[in-house]
């Protein structure tokens, strides 16, 4: 089955190119409310999910044994821009348990962030795994293992108890089994599983509304979307979609972005979960996808609905700021 | 019509994500030798036609009255990293016509090339023009217009002199007629005009054999593959597929990526013309695509298929080294 197109990117009067892709909202009891494309088949949810993999962070008791902040939360969420208070703020939760960035296994990386890559490179200084975009992910995990009263060494790896707390969390949210079979390796070294997209929609409809989990788990969860809320900027950086769009929205979207094309989102009010992954993995098209469904399901005010516009269509201008082109959810979006 | 699955993306043992397009393989007389998906669709040729856009700079005779050197004449030719040679070199070309960057309409941006990049931060400077990918088709345009007496000022716009010169190579090349109404604007501010695939193919069967064009033509056309084939750094930098395939296979394969998953390619020994069009514009399928339509048609010895092979099958490692999928040719392409 071919999945639809849902984006086109103009240039001039012409469609230059096409993104194609699936699409599933679904309500807390995995009802259907909306699917383009095959929502059954199965997606690496990659960096998408990193707010369900903070469970254990706060679960566990390890964001409050280690004095660990709302905004330090945040950014244990994020796939940020590696700019300089994203850097600092991940060596500040590694101190807080008496380590650094040596006990980090995500490996280093330049900024995804251009300028903060460039502000780097002219300081003389090469990044470190405190600028790689899951580094407060990474500070989170090392945080769970310490409560756990585990070695850190090694947390990144299926056996280690911190993934095994990870892929609990993951399985319970989205109900689908994360066998072997399904497992790939991430950008930062920790295991992925494929799961179906409509689970994956389950899963952000259960975490944005607490219903189907127990009550620590919903506190937890409810937690977790405070502090992305309230410090937008941690989760991804400065003009950067999720930044942007949680800015303006608050606590009525959760969203998040994975690798390869992948969005998920909560919107809570509504009780729903999104889960979109376009076919060929183009990161700008997801985001079209992602600020179209926004503005298809929630009433949003006038200065709500010009972000979220602005996202929907984002205009092309070249080298000399001249307008070329852009980006607009195809007619299969609605 | 959808077009085929031409390109997988795996990660573990599955499918991540999946590219579709567009590939016509045409000889010199304009017969299909090879044709997937809708080869009679328009596309934006962008930037993989600064070949045969070049041809003027030899035509006039502005080549030859300003001493510009083979490598000059690739670097009109390229889509350039920004590398110190690169930059070093279109910035040499316009002084032989005692002038300098302030000439360039191409707008300025960082190097395209990430070591490029921070190399250029960290010495403290911030990129002009002449770091442009573009840069040396610019001064190949500047020349030309240098050659034809008129003022060189706004020779991005399509009713200057020079760009109709190049207007009226593209559509004798293509036989396809460049109306305002297929117009769009390119990156570097010239018009791009979007032409039946298949004519780009044929386009491109031309330039490599020089068949069904004047002698003077194929001439120019020839003397552009011989300094292409003599310095493929120039064309791209360190490391980028058009450099490394065309160092591996010298003046065997002409190769040349535009923007948005475009590739056209001839094949001068066999008199065919490739053209071909990711359609969600990913360039990373298109290379994959380019790499193994030249292991189909060309036959290589050891050294050039391994070249050829670990193009078409790029390996993906993390930010830890560690081996997590890869890009592979989808059955389509046999």
């Amino acid at each position: 089955m071919d999945d639809p197109v849902l984006v086109e990117v103009t240039r001039g009067a012409l469609v230059e190119s096409r993104h194609r892709g699936t699409v599933a909202v679904v309500d807390a009891d995995g009802g259907l409310v909306l699917a383009l494309g095959d929502v059954e088949q199965r997606v690496f949810p990659r960096s998408a999910v990193k707010a369900i993999q903070a469970l254990p962070l706060v679960e566990t008791g390890a964001a409050d044994r280690y004095g660990i902040t709302e905004e330090e939360i945040a950014l244990a969420c994020a796939s940020h821009s590696g700019e300089p208070r994203h850097a600092e703020t991940a060596a500040r939760m590694l101190t807080k348990l008496g380590r650094d960035f040596a006990c980090l296994e995500c490996g280093a990386h330049w900024p995804m962030g251009a300028e903060a890559s460039q502000a780097l490179a002219r300081s003389g200084a090469t990044p470190t795994a405190l600028h790689n975009n899951c580094s407060g992910k990474h500070a989170g995990f090392i945080c769970v293992a310490c409560a756990l009263d585990v070695d850190p060494s090694g947390y990144v790896e299926p056996a280690h108890a911190v993934q095994r707390e990870v892929r609990a969390a993951m399985e319970a949210l989205t109900g689908a089994a994360h066998g072997e079979d399904v497992r790939g390796t991430d950008g930062c070294s920790i295991p992925t599983y494929a799961v179906p997209l409509r689970a994956l929609a389950l899963a952000f409809a259960r975490f944005g509304s607490g219903r189907g989990l127990a009550p620590a788990r919903a506190a937890a969860a409810a937690r977790i979307r405070a502090a992305v809320a309230a410090h937008p900027f941690m989760v991804a950086g400065t003009g950067r979609f999720d930044t942007l769009l949680m800015e303006a929205l608050g606590t009525r979207a959760f969203v998040k972005v994975g690798a390869e094309g992948v969005y998920c989102a909560s919107l809570p009010e509504l009780g729903l979960g999104i889960a979109l992954k376009c076919d060929d993995g183009a990161g700008r098209a997801a985001e079209v996808v992602m600020a179209a469904l926004t503005a298809r399901f929630l009433p949003l005010s006038g200065e709500e609905g010009a972000v979220v516009e602005s996202l929907a269509r984002p205009q092309l201008n070249n080298w000399n700021g001249r307008h070329v082109g852009g980006l607009r959810p195809a007619a299969a979006l609605g």
